[in-house]
């Protein structure tokens, strides 16, 4: 199948998610009868962290001696860089004011992907940070059976995040999290228009399906978090998000 | 304005593009009455290339002894290999099969951003490939104006690449040319949904819009070169897409 235009939406009328609250419910209420088979949810990853009190209060943290060393040479919260190497495997490049990591789940981010951007208060007034999910893919792949169990269609789901780039200015949305989607597409046994077999095209299809999401969830206070699209080609092996996480041994950039 | 929902689609009928031919005729052509206002037109680099004739037979170029060099390392066909050279500005990784290249318009690129998929051999049947337009932003500032010119209509234009990236395998569609759009839109000064003024919010529109064309242009077979975006919010200052290139003081990856 080839598809040859996309619709896609903003789910209105999302309330603040808060912990404990199952996202499947409060998404079907929003999607009302609208969602079909084949249609790809990509919902922030901000709204399944908060529905999984991914919060840390930084009252809690106390930083270790790495931690605190770190902190002076970027110039950031002593408990925030703990936390973001609780979060990590590795420290790549620092500076002031960022850190860039391998994240636990294999993601080359800026900040462990903690952001205190869109993140409440806790109710004594501290402040408090979010952190990533436990395991992305899964959720996905929860969200997805929940749908397909309540509603009885069968959406792809992806959980996507704002991230920079190397080499290249302003964040873009990628996938952290996908299920039902061919997250990674192998064209390279096809041909090309004049019959010769395709170079180098395996195509990030989750990554380019969160990009489009994110032109509609916005950053700001929109609080847009979740998005359908429909029209996409599906079609092909599915692959979970971390597919599209490049092997260290093919990184020529760490 | 925000927006809530966007419709993309893909313009049928364009024929194979041929040196000398005039796109704005042959996309105007494809398009019917269907373009509007604020729509956004992106199109894949490779029939910009075409239309310029970007072309380079293989049999007209000589290596140097730097190319030569470099093709044993990287077992590329020398003469690719010297017209990668000539396309850049300095080569920042390399090993079989692949030079990754500062491309001379600023871009990090996979060997500099030719290809020889969906190139037609010459008339002679020799080889050939297809360099990058020598100045995508001006391209697509050209184009935009004669859309304007002929059709009295206000689209923005961006000339969509698809590039392989650090940390991340699949490639996804990126704009190395734009007119009309804010490439960047920077939301520092916004406040978040709780009031407090985002962090590192400077986001790639265009890039996410060439990401969004990229899952209707396909790779493969099916020649669709121009996907038009309806619904877009393009407020902000118009930026080209030279401004999504990070400055090299601010790159920790290179």
């Amino acid at each position: 199948m080839t598809a040859n235009s996309l619709t896609s939406w903003v789910l209105e009328g999302i309330p603040l998610v808060r912990p404990g609250d199952d996202l499947a419910t409060i998404l079907l209420e929003a999607a009302g009868d609208d969602l079909r088979d084949g249609d790809v949810l990509v919902v922030a990853q901000k709204v399944f962290s908060k529905a999984q009190d991914r919060y840390a209060a930084l009252n809690t943290v106390t930083p270790s001696p790495e931690a605190e060393a770190l902190a002076v040479e970027t110039e950031k919260d002593p408990r925030v860089v703990e936390l973001i190497l609780g979060e990590s495997r590795e420290v790549l490049r620092k500076r002031p004011g960022v850190i860039i990591v391998v994240h636990r789940l294999g993601m080359v981010m800026a900040n462990a992907g903690i952001d205190a951007s869109n993140v409440e208060r806790a109710d004594d007034d501290s402040e408090q940070v979010l952190l990533l999910p436990v395991d992305p893919d899964h959720d996905c792949a929860h969200l997805r059976g929940e749908i397909r169990a309540r509603k009885g269609v069968d959406v792809a789901v992806i959980m996507n995040d704002s991230v920079g780039r190397a080499w290249r200015s302003g964040t873009v949305g990628i996938a952290i999290g996908a299920s039902g989607v061919p997250s990674l597409r192998d064209l390279r046994g096809q041909d090309d228009m004049f019959g010769r077999p395709l170079q180098s095209s395996i195509v990030g299809v989750a990554d380019e399906l969160a990009a489009a999401a994110s032109i509609l969830q916005g950053q700001a206070a929109e609080a847009a978090p979740a998005v359908v699209i429909r029209g996409v080609d599906l079609s092909g092996r599915e692959i979970p998000a971390k597919g599209l996480i490049r092997d260290v041994s093919e990184d020529l950039f760490r």
